[in-house]
C-alpha cells in the first residue's frame, strides 16, 4: 500500500527520480563509480551541472539577461547574500512580511543596513497576503516570499514597480509559470519541488550585480559563482544531480504549464472539500490560498482522534499543521498525485459521514 | 573487475555505505519514504543527526569543551566564517600558507580585517610545510591547513602556541588521531573521508565564540548552529545521513587509530615504490609527505603513454596530477584498500620491467 506524502518538506520527488538516483549512487554512467565519488570536474559531472542549468533556463524561460547558479546554504543563507549583494551602504530595502521566512529575510538585511517592512500580516498570524502598499521608489530592492508554507498563503501576483524585485520562491518554484524577466533575483532552496536539501537555485539578472559597494566575502558574492559556473568550490553534487533528474521528469511531463494545471486541480479538489465539509475550516484568506500548502482546522477538536486514525489507516504522512497554525497542513508539491489528494479528501468525507 | 578510485575527491566511501544509502533513498527505516523526503524534524531524521554528532565526538574523543555541528558551503564558506567569528576589528590573524586552499583562507580574512601570512612555501610550489616560524602571541588566532591535496603535503605536528589554533582538516579528518583539545576550531568539508559533498563538519570550542565583536550574519554565526543542533534551517540531509553511515563503518572497523595504521601502511607501500622505482620521483619533501595524497612524476615523459595504458587496463581511476603539479596524484582516502594501492604499485613495477 502506497504512502501518501503530504509533508511540507524536505523534498517530495517522483518515484522514478528516486529509483534512478538510487542506482546512480552505486554506478553512474556505467563508470563503475558512484555519482558522488567522481570528480565534480569530470566530464560526466560537468554534464550534469550543465544539463541542470539548461533545464532551469528552458522550463522557466529564463531570459538571456539572467544567469542560473546552484549554491549551498538554503534560502537562509540567501537572506544574507541578498543584502550583501544588493543593499548599498546608504540605501534602503523594502520587505513584504508574509510569514516567518519573510521576517527572517528582513532581519538579515536590517542587520547589515537599512531595511523597512513595507507591509505585514503578522497581527493576523500571516493568514493573508498584504496588498495596496506603496514601495519606496528609491529603494535598492523590494523583497517578497512567493509562498508561505507555514500559513498556506501564496502571492497570486507581484507588484509592478520600477524597484528591483527579489523573491524567495523556495516553496513554489517550478509549480507555476512565472515571468522571470520581472525579477532581479529569484532564489529557492531545492527541497520542495526540485531535489534533496543541500542545493539552492538562484536566478539573477547579471547587470544588477556589483552595485552594493560593500565588501562581500567571496562565497557570498553571486558573481563568484556565475564566473565559475557554480563550481567555485565543490558543489553539492548529489542534490544537483537529483535536481537535474527532477527537471528532466518535469520536462517529460509537459513542463511548468502542465504541472501548474495539475497543481490547480489538486488544490481545487482539497479546498472544495475543506469549504464543503461541515467539520473543517480553512485558515488562509480564500484569495491568497496556496496551491502548495493547504492549512485547515477541525471545527471541533473532539474529532481529532477519529480523523487522525482515518488518516493513519490511509497511509497519509506528514499532515500535522505547523505549531504556529495548528490543525492540519496538506502540502501538495509537484510530485504528489491527484490520487493522493483524493485519498485525503475521502478521509475527510468519511469523518463527516461518521461524526457530523 | 573492480575500479580502483584514486580520485582526489569528491568522496571515496566504503561499498557498504553506498549500498545502504542507495536503499535508504527508496525506503528509509521501513517508512515507505526516502530518507530525503521525510521531515528533517521527524524523529527518524533527528536520530540520524544525533548519531552523526555522537560518532564524531566518540571517534575523535572530542572534549566536553567543544561542540560539533554540520553546516553547508564547504571549507570555502568556513574561510569567511572563521574570520567573522574569530577576527576582531582591531585584531590580527596569522595564516600558514601551505597551498592554494590555505591561501584562499587567508584572502577571506584579509578581506575582512588584518591577516598576516606567517610563513609560506609558495615559492617552492608548496612542496614542503614551512617550519620554525614565530606566531605573534597577540594574534586572535593561527590558521593552518593540515593536508594539502594538490601538493601531497601534510602537517605531521601542529605548533605549540597560546594563540588559538584553527585548522582546515578537510582532506585528512578521520584519517589519523588528533588531539582536538589543542584546537579552538576544526573544520572539514565532508567530501573526502566522511560523505558526499554538501556537508561541512565543524568542531568548535564553545567558550571561544562571541568575542570578535563584529556583526555576523545569522547563518555565518557558529553559535546559531550550536543553539539549534545543526537544524537552524534544513540541513543537507543526505550528506549528513551518508556521513553518519561512514562514521558507523569507521567505528566498526576499529576507529581512527585502526584506520591510521592502515593509512600508514598504504602510504608506505606507495612511497617505497616511488623511491625504489627508477622511473618515478616524488614531488613533496619526504618528511612532509601526505598519507592521503601522494604526488609523483615520471623521470622521463616518454613513458607516459605506456604507464597510462597500464593504469587504464588495471581499472585505476582519478590518478592524473593536479595541473599545478603535473604528473600523477594517488589519493588514498580511508575507504581505499591496501589492495588497490598494490594494483597501482604493480603497474609501476610493470612499467619499470618493460621500459627501464
Amino acid at each position: 500500500m502506497k504512502t501518501h506524502n503530504f509533508s511540507a518538506g524536505p523534498c517530495i520527488l517522483p518515484g522514478q527520480v528516486f529509483e534512478e538516483a538510487s542506482q546512480a549512487l552505486i554506478d553512474f554512467d556505467n563508470l563503475g563509480l558512484s555519482v558522488v565519488e567522481i570528480s565534480h570536474r569530470s566530464k560526466n559531472f560537468v554534464a550534469v551541472m550543465n544539463e541542470a542549468v539548461a533545464l532551469v533556463k528552458e522550463l522557466l524561460s529564463v531570459p538571456e539577461t539572467h544567469e542560473v547558479v546552484f549554491l549551498q546554504g538554503g534560502a537562509s543563507l540567501q537572506f544574507a547574500m541578498v543584502a550583501f549583494n544588493f543593499l548599498s551602504e546608504a540605501g534602503t530595502a523594502e520587505y513584504l512580511d508574509t510569514g516567518a521566512w519573510a521576517f527572517k529575510a528582513h532581519k538579515e538585511a536590517a542587520g547589515l543596513g537599512s531595511a523597512t517592512i513595507v507591509a505585514s500580516s503578522k497581527d493576523k498570524n500571516y493568514n493573508f497576503i498584504p496588498k495596496g502598499y506603496t514601495i519606496n521608489p528609491e529603494a535598492d530592492y523590494f523583497h517578497c516570499t512567493s509562498n508561505n508554507t507555514i500559513y498556506g498563503t501564496q502571492m497570486k501576483s507581484f507588484p509592478e514597480t520600477r524597484v528591483p524585485v527579489i523573491c524567495d520562491m523556495s516553496s513554489d518554484i517550478f509549480s507555476r509559470t512565472v515571468d522571470v524577466s520581472k525579477f532581479d533575483l529569484i532564489y529557492a532552496g531545492a527541497q520542495k519541488n526540485l531535489g534533496p536539501a543541500g542545493a539552492t537555485m538562484v536566478i539573477v539578472r547579471k547587470d544588477a550585480l556589483g552595485k552594493s559597494g560593500r565588501y562581500i566575502p567571496t562565497m557570498l558574492k553571486y558573481q563568484t559563482h556565475i564566473d565559475k559556473g557554480s563550481m567555485f568550490n565543490t558543489p553539492p553534487v548529489f542534490s544537483v544531480y537529483v535536481s537535474m533528474l527532477t527537471l528532466r521528469w518535469l520536462k517529460e511531463n509537459g513542463g511548468v504549464e502542465a504541472i501548474e494545471s495539475r497543481n490547480e486541480a489538486k488544490a481545487a479538489l482539497l479546498y472544495n472539500e475543506i469549504d464543503r465539509n461541515s467539520l473543517f475550516v480553512g485558515t488562509a484568506a480564500v484569495e491568497d490560498r496556496s496551491t502548495m500548502n493547504a492549512c485547515f482546522l477541525l471545527n471541533d477538536e473532539a474529532h481529532k482522534a477519529a480523523f487522525d486514525d482515518l488518516v493513519k489507516a490511509a497511509k497519509i504522512n506528514g499532515i500535522n499543521g505547523h505549531r504556529d497554525v495548528g490543525g492540519y497542513r496538506a502540502s501538495m508539491y509537484n510530485a504528489l498525485s491527484l490520487e493522493s489528494v483524493q485519498v485525503l479528501v475521502n478521509c475527510m468525507k468519511e469523518l463527516e459521514k461518521t461524526h457530523a
